[in-house]
């Protein structure tokens, strides 16, 4: 049984402001594919609950999820979100009231929430709690949750990286690529990254340390661009774009290089995919092109607290995070990660604590 | 210093007949595009030689041939054939004369040669001395050959095959095919291939004990025809043709799913590389897509001799060649691989021993 908190009884509705995603989308996002509304909700779980009530403080804006904004059709890693629902999606939010042994009021948590101020969660098994507060709250919806997981699990799990090869990063001041350049960095990697603006490939030069940076945007030839590079070639692909990008990466690979397939996010807003031409490339390179979920690799959560944490407190792992003040900005925030108006990872700041 | 051999002192010249290749090939190749003449050689190295003069008995026609005949810039895994020159070849040779200490008149080889009736080969670290003569000789261009290890490393290196798994196989009629999929059968696996005639589909389900095989040329809809022989889906998919039967296949694999990219014979003759789409299903079901090559695998051979050898004398391995007679016809041999004439492995009969 629940234990009230936050003030007065709980027994009173309070407004709760909700984003809801209008119906499936085609081509980019938009804003007016989703609405701002507002219901009522009672600060304190129903009789007999064994979920948790919480207050959503940062909601995570994610790449993936315009996959899920699309009609998904037989079984797929991803299910489609319902039209006229809330959105769900990861969250840093504190617990108010619980009906679960394992969550108390007042416990600070991450991970499947919804796009709401308050939210009543009943699949608690993918939550995870906050210990550490040293650290601002937001980092786990970015560096200290599921996007940094990714970068972790993806960089040394999947990329098998050995110190001195050539690394290539797409998207990489986004929320996962700015954390696989600095943990290629500190294995003494040779380190480029592509980002779409001036702002960003500045970022990536001078904040995060990569060896060289390129705006993609800029280059009419991407195969002449990353053979400027990477004269020697590349080893490891860290792929977060796919497309045009992916075939001019195959033909600067280099004899046994890796490709971690992250994301392809030039390819969410297409009816039909791009097709890919040079994938014997695979064949005379002897290339492992490797697609990873960070869902199969949270077994290393702990193990990837344990790392990062240090880093970050010793100043040798920095962050930058894109922060959209209020869930009404929530809309136009994850609409902009698909035209790259984000610079670092896009937060949605709901509440204060 | 070479000792003659084959009758009379070697210093007499006799007719050399050989296959030339005329100049780089776009779309498919002709046999025109080859051109077969006759030169003269004396049948004893020249004094001073270390290398070894062979009468080539049988002449291996490989799909990979037909990369060759492109211009290829670059650093490349292939380099191309020189135009106006005789072709190399994989072939199966008698030692006739040699300067070379590993080899004596009188030995039999496979491996790297020219597609002459003789041959003078100075790059002789490639040669294997054939030491098992109770099995056919040709079939060292094949089953024993290059393409038998190709498979063995293929599917058990590449593929990390378990019993029971699902296994797709495409020109799995072929030199490489047919062997993958006996494999696969003997570990326990189900196994589906595919093919271009009735006659090879027979073959797959009646000799090498396929669970199932289709004619893809019959099937206008591959993605209806992979979801009716694999309602499951497809484990591992051993890939030798490219293109749009990889787009199909990436829609029915399972998650964990491997794919080995041996060769993509259906992109060979064009231009322009076909796009391939539906690389986002790499990272929703988590596949690993591995090309390779069979020279990373030489070290494997003799294991893979020991191996195969009592297989082939129980009939637990069966192989089916399609032997073409005299050189003249090795042109139109060569050439057939790309129309599919073949049934079963491609070999030019050059001479008896």
């Amino acid at each position: 049984m629940g234990s009230g908190v936050g003030g007065g009884s709980g027994e009173e509705a309070v407004k709760n402001k909700q984003v809801i995603f209008r119906d499936y989308v085609s081509g980019f996002p938009k804003e007016t594919d989703m609405e701002v509304s507002t219901t009522t909700v009672k600060l304190k779980l129903p009789e007999g609950s064994n979920g948790i009530l919480v207050k959503n403080l940062y909601l995570s804006c994610d790449p993936y999820m315009r996959i899920r904004m699309k009609r998904i059709e037989g079984p797929n890693a991803f299910s489609s979100f319902t039209p006229a629902s809330p959105l769900p999606g990861n969250a840093v939010a504190k617990v108010l009231d619980s009906g679960h042994p394992d969550f108390k009021a007042g416990d600070l948590v991450w991970g499947p929430s919804e796009w709401k101020e308050y939210s009543l969660i009943t699949a608690t098994e993918s939550l995870h709690k906050i210990q550490h507060t040293d650290v601002p709250l937001s980092y786990y919806t970015g560096l200290l949750g599921m996007p940094g997981l990714t970068a972790y699990a993806g960089f040394y799990e999947v990329c098998s990286p050995k110190k001195g090869e050539y690394v290539f990063i797409s998207a990489a001041s986004g929320a996962v690529g700015q954390l696989v350049g600095q943990f290629a960095k500190m294995l003494g990697c040779y380190v480029v990254g592509s980002a779409g603006s001036k702002e960003k490939v500045d970022l990536l030069k001078n904040k995060f340390g990569f060896d060289n940076a390129f705006n993609y945007k800029e280059e009419h030839d991407l195969d002449a661009a990353l053979k400027r590079y990477f004269p020697e070639g590349i080893d490891i692909y860290f792929e977060n774009v796919g497309g045009k990008t992916l075939d001019a990466v195959l033909l600067n690979m280099r004899v046994h290089g890796r490709i971690a397939v992250c994301g392809m996010i030039s390819q969410y807003n297409l009816d039909q995919p791009e097709g890919v031409k040079n994938l014997m490339c695979l064949i005379y390179k002897r290339i492992h092109m490797i697609g990873f979920l960070v869902r199969d690799y949270v077994h290393l959560y702990t193990k990837f607290l344990d790392t990062v944490l240090p880093y970050i407190r010793e100043g040798k792992i920095v962050y930058v995070e894109d922060i959209a003040e209020g869930l009404e900005s929530a809309p136009a925030a994850l609409v902009g990660l698909f035209s790259g108006r984000n610079v670092g990872k896009q937060v949605v700041l709901v509440a204060h604590e």
